[in-house]
Formats: structure tokens, sequence, C-alpha cells
């Protein structure tokens, strides 16, 4: 099945890490297969960089790992969901999750419409 | 903020949408500045389909809508999350979300190793 899995031009899939217990989503990177394949078989997160070019054992540098409850493919076997457990804060700022800021409705108000 | 995002150079953001009251993941697709800023503005979902290259109003075709109840951008402003309500089965299979399918260890045993 996981051959069946879409991976971009780049040969890459967006993962999303959800946590299991308290149902934030905490953050999206991106998995190659051998990211994929190393989540599945060590219980732990791997993404791949794309700025650094290369694998990535979440918490490698924080130690903040997230251990892995469940992971799933989406309908289309574009998109990874991973349901896990963060052994720490998920986003380097040191927020529990990286979606920590909101956008409103003024933030299209106070910008440069497209049409302009 | 808006003009903060950090569009690809296909000039696209993922965007997450989750159930605001079961906190499912309930799909992934991609919102251009044009569909955030509709998303923002009308309180319902907008993306853009790469496939069919366009504007896609969520629900346009089945009438399942998401509801916006909040938005947020990640910590690096890349990747957009959307807390909504959805009014039907978000998933074109009739699912509740597209993220039906599990993957696990047995996946990456039946299959090719990337080294073979």
């Amino acid at each position: 099945m996981i051959e069946n899995i879409k991976f971009d031009e780049k040969g890459l899939v967006p993962a999303i890490a959800q946590d299991a217990d308290t149902g934030e989503v905490l953050m999206l990177a991106y998995m190659n297969e051998e990211a994929l394949r190393r989540t599945l078989s060590s219980g732990e997160v791997w993404f791949y960089s794309r700025s650094r070019k290369e694998l990535w054992h979440k918490g490698e540098t924080s130690g903040h790992r997230i251990k892995v409850r469940s992971v799933w493919k989406d309908c289309d076997s574009d998109t990874i969901l991973i349901i896990g457990e963060p052994t720490g804060p998920v986003c380097h700022t040191g927020n529990k999750t990286c979606f920590f800021q909101k956008l409103t409705r003024q933030d299209i108000e106070t910008s440069q419409p497209e049409e302009a």
C-alpha cells in the first residue's frame, strides 16, 4: 500500500501531525518514502527537511519527538495524517503547536486586494 | 498579514480542514491567495483545485460546505489550518473525513524496500 502513496514531483507528500490526546493539529511537514518507512517501522515521526534536503528525525535537535499512535492516508493517497504523542512542544518557537497565529478578515482588509 | 503567507512556486499553500466540534482532521487541499481571501471574507472554505486549475468553493457540487470558525497560519507561514463546521460528509467518497485508510507496519513489510 505504501507504493500507492502519491509522492509529488519532488518525491514528497505532506504529512499532518495531530495530538492523539488533545486533538490539536500540531504541524505539517513533508515525508519522502524513506521518512514514511521509518515512521511506520520505528514508531516515531520522521520527515524530510526541504531546506536541509535530508531526512529529519523529528526532535533530533530539541529532543521533542512525536510517538506514533496511528498513521492514515487520505482518499487520494497524497496526504498523510499522523496521530501521535508529542514528548514536548512541537514548534521550534516553543509553542505546543505550530498553528498559534490567527488570521482574520482584517488581514485581508488591510492588505492589497489581488486586483489592485 | 496575508501578504506574509508563503505561497509556493505555483502560488499555492496547503490548507488543513479540521472539524471544530469533533477535532477530526477532515481533509487537506490547496489555496491560492484568492481562495484564502474568499475563505476569510465569506466564512466558507474555498480552495484552488490543482486538477481543474480553478477556484473551488468547497461543496459547490456536493452541497457539503465547510463553515469557517477560525483560520490559522503556522509558524513559518506556509500552511493554513481551518477550524470549521462541515455541513455534510467532507470526502467525495461519502466518508466524514478523507483520512479513513490506515497505514501499518505491514504496508512496508509487504512492499519493495527502497534499496532494492
